[in-house]
């Protein structure tokens, strides 16, 4: 899995690349039968919607769940980012958001380097992130809505929403969102479970709420590259991960055969993990 | 104008039909120049969103402003209605709907009829649905959805919802949503500023919020064959009309040339407005 040269301008100019079907209906169906069973577990890791007992945001499921641990260590996931900054990376974050059906709330307009910069003390943008869908994603079920060529301003300023869903978020105000989508508009990528998006952690997105009777689950990894790891551990480490240990890539075929994995937190989250305020 | 047989078979179908740029930019643009001058009234006509002071909703402008009191008697607009029920209509509810940039909030999945019978006491759903796009409608801004067909299983099992939003209203079961979806999936018309579409009182519909930097007014009127008068007069009268005198249409060019109409409500809502649990 490599990228073209093609490909990699292309990153650079909009900030997102989008592969369809990147992964078989059948690599699929390994992780989306596992998700209700992550769904149910009473673990901090679960949080769950303002309105609702649906999971909005299922976190570190890769130190916890075999299938997710060896997608977190997929060659067609970790390679083309490994590519893109020419160095290993660690993962910052794993999520599994549920957007489910009739519950899914919506996310509002930010930046995930927002929230790594300002909350994690990570260095630069140098991280990465990926979606893969588990769910076919379609016009309604509440697609991610990025605005392209946003990567490009960096930072921007952010004020932190603690109130309009279940999550807080560094979001961005209205009159910046409004010049961006002048300049760039809106895009929205759909396609069948098993596509995968990359895009930079400057990327401004969102997502509406899911109306529809559709789950709209997708897998939100975020890879930072080893150098760039974060310098401080305001947030659990369920949230935001501590070990910067460098990804070592499975075998292409990791999701359908049985290659073993380390799941450290299988008995429960450690109690270091919710030690918070910590310099790295 | 007149629906051509294809078209009525279509209607009874799916239970809507799209008419694209049906308007000109010119017509859409008189009446577009007058929200801001409505929504920035203190009247009980303007229904604001929960968590912003946006307008969610302004009824019965019909009443006090000149533009949508010629709107309410235009001929693409009255015309197939009279066409399709093969009678005379009166106007039953006229909302300007704001659904505006970044703050328009849900509206729930839902039939109109199910309001007009719980609450009016409507007899039958001898009532039409018209929505007029006055900005343009695209994926993002949250345009109305469809379930075609659903309209053929007349009135549906409700609850009414006073919590979701700042307007309550009969609103139909997750399981319900799912059997129609199935069967008839979701349709969501999008189009430019002049666009109508027709849709059956009994047609289940939702729209999502608005994310965009993009307003999504659109003006809805509803119809009802003047034999199918409300019978109960429970909801104010500036949200459901008392006055069953039959639509005179005026000219094809009414919203570009002063017509003379009437304007009861100019000076404010009359008091009589607010008596409610009458019979009709």
């Amino acid at each position: 899995m490599k990228l073209t040269a093609h490909q990699i301008e292309q990153f650079d100019r909009d900030g997102y690349l989008f592969f369809p079907s990147i992964f078989t209906p059948a690599e699929m169906k390994v992780l989306l039968d596992e998700v209700p069973k992550l769904y149910a577990l009473r673990r901090p890791e679960n949080v769950r919607e303002k309105d609702s007992e649906a999971v909005r945001t299922n976190f570190a499921a890769h130190l916890y769940s075999e299938p997710f641990a060896r997608l977190a260590r997929h060659p067609r996931m970790v390679e083309p980012v490994v590519q893109l900054f020419d160095e290993q990376v660690y993962m910052h974050q794993f999520k599994i958001n549920g957007k489910m059906a009739f519950a899914g709330d919506v996310w509002q307009w930010h930046q995930d380097y927002g929230t790594w910069m300002n909350d994690d003390l990570m260095p630069t943008a140098r991280a990465m992130n990926v979606a893969i869908f588990l769910d076919e994603v379609n016009e309604f079920n509440g697609p991610l809505m990025f605005i392209p060529g946003s990567h490009k301003q960096g930072a921007l300023p952010a004020g932190h929403d603690t109130s309009t869903t279940s999550y807080p978020l560094w979001t961005i105000d209205n009159d910046a969102i409004r010049k961006l989508v002048d300049k760039g508009g809106i895009v929205a990528p759909k396609g069948p479970a098993g596509s995968m998006i990359l895009f930079h952690g400057c990327l401004v997105h969102a997502s509406t709420a899911n109306l529809s009777p559709w789950n709209r689950v997708a897998v939100y990894l975020s890879l930072c590259a080893v150098s760039n790891h974060i310098r401080r551990f305001k947030r659990p480490e369920y949230i935001a991960h501590r070990d910067f240990t460098p990804i070592a890539p499975l075998a292409d075929d990791c999701l359908l055969k049985p290659y073993p994995v380390d799941l450290p937190w299988k008995d429960g989250t450690p109690s270091s993990a919710y030690e918070t305020e910590k310099a790295a």
